[in-house]
């Protein structure tokens, strides 16, 4: 594989208390599958400093990229940019660009607000529509929390990500119990190594069944494989619905 | 703090490709806290037995206990088990009473459906009301991806579990820009060393705010940081609404 790959280290104590409901991983996952970046892991760590600069480290050295959400506003508990610093054992500076877009809002620039025009030394901003920008660090890209934000900021850093071949996926729902057909179907998947065939069991309104997904990067053996999947459930004497 | 601590380890390249909203981390973020039992950390995994095994290790050794989700069904893709078990460095054995309860559904005890029955060598099951039982081995709860049985499995785990003291939360949501009341905001977390005061910023219908939680295990002192906190807000215009 010479896809790129990526992780998301999700940070804060909000998502692990159960308090906020993570979304940002799902929405990272699929779009940077469309780009042929493969989302290799993801982590939810704790607003620690000691943990935040440790996977930090661990991640920008494992993968492509490493995307970071969350602990990049002006409160006390908003502690990421000094971490990303700190695990690239470099200061954090003023970034005259961030004070000129804050300078425009009208709002005071006291010094919780100046928290936010800091970044790492050597960083490139991440400029987007909707709030402040994010910020880019070699291979680590720092997002805001806020899904929305997120989303702009990850619009924003598109055009500096190195790019794979899109990874496709093609689907069918069979509506039979995975017991019934997992021996056949593990012989689709022996038959090609180039297709990753996963099975998600689903019980809809009482009717049990799996959703039967292929995903690639070759979108006419996707439907080829759909295809002997749903001849193998069919002769099992399962229905089938495509995607 | 003597509070025992988790990682919650997520298997499936469902959620990492974006399929699949995860939705147990929250659930189990929730509830242990609940117990006293403080979720340290979170990571998401793709079903590549390495990484699966190499995980499982790193985060067994860390924390007080680790639950996993997913990969623990019928068909190829599902394989949890077999790496707890190398992770562990045992095989893995049929279990009679898992076999019972399979004979009981009536369906056929297929060589697909058996290796549901297989579990690491030394491990406890955790039944559940709704499926056929999870499994425990040392410090590691192995539980389904599906949210309803991951669930059952989690209240079927609960009586093994050695508690904490229940940590709490309070919170109010302060209808003034983070930037506005941060300092004030940073001055009553270094007031109080053992609370962990966080604050998450909204926009309701155009109305910006953050919602300020206390999180602890006095509740006597959340209810007067979380006073203290109005009484700041208040004292810089805001408005406040006690959740």
């Amino acid at each position: 594989m010479t896809q790129p790959t990526a992780c998301v280290l999700i940070i804060g104590n909000e998502i692990l208390s159960g308090k906020t409901q993570d979304t940002n991983l799902q929405f990272l996952g699929f779009e940077l599958s469309k780009l042929g970046i493969r989302l290799a892991e993801g982590r939810v760590v704790r607003d620690e400093p000691d943990a935040i600069i440790r996977h930090v480290n661990e991640c920008r050295a494992a993968f492509t990229y490493v995307f970071t959400t969350g602990g990049i506003g002006p409160t006390h508990d908003d502690i990421t940019t000094e971490c990303i610093a700190r695990a690239f054992g470099v200061p954090v500076v003023l970034n005259d660009t961030i004070v000129e877009i804050m300078k425009r809002s009208g709002r005071p620039l006291n010094e919780a607000r100046l928290k936010m025009a800091r970044i790492p030394q050597g960083a490139e901003i991440v400029e987007n529509t909707v709030s402040l920008p994010g910020f880019r660090i070699e291979n680590v890209f720092v997002f805001a929390g806020i899904p929305s934000i997120a989303r702009a900021m990850f619009v924003g850093a598109v055009p500096m990500l190195l790019q794979g071949t899109p990874i496709l996926s093609a689907s069918v729902d069979a509506y039979l119990r995975e017991g019934d057909f997992a021996e056949a179907l593990e012989q689709i998947q022996q038959k090609h190594a180039d297709v990753e065939i996963g099975s998600y069991p689903f019980n809809r309104d009482g009717k049990l069944g799996a959703t039967l997904v292929a995903r690639g990067t070759d979108r006419a053996l996707l439907g080829s494989v759909i295809s002997e999947i749903v001849a193998v459930i069919t002769a099992l004497g399962g229905e089938t619905k495509l995607n």
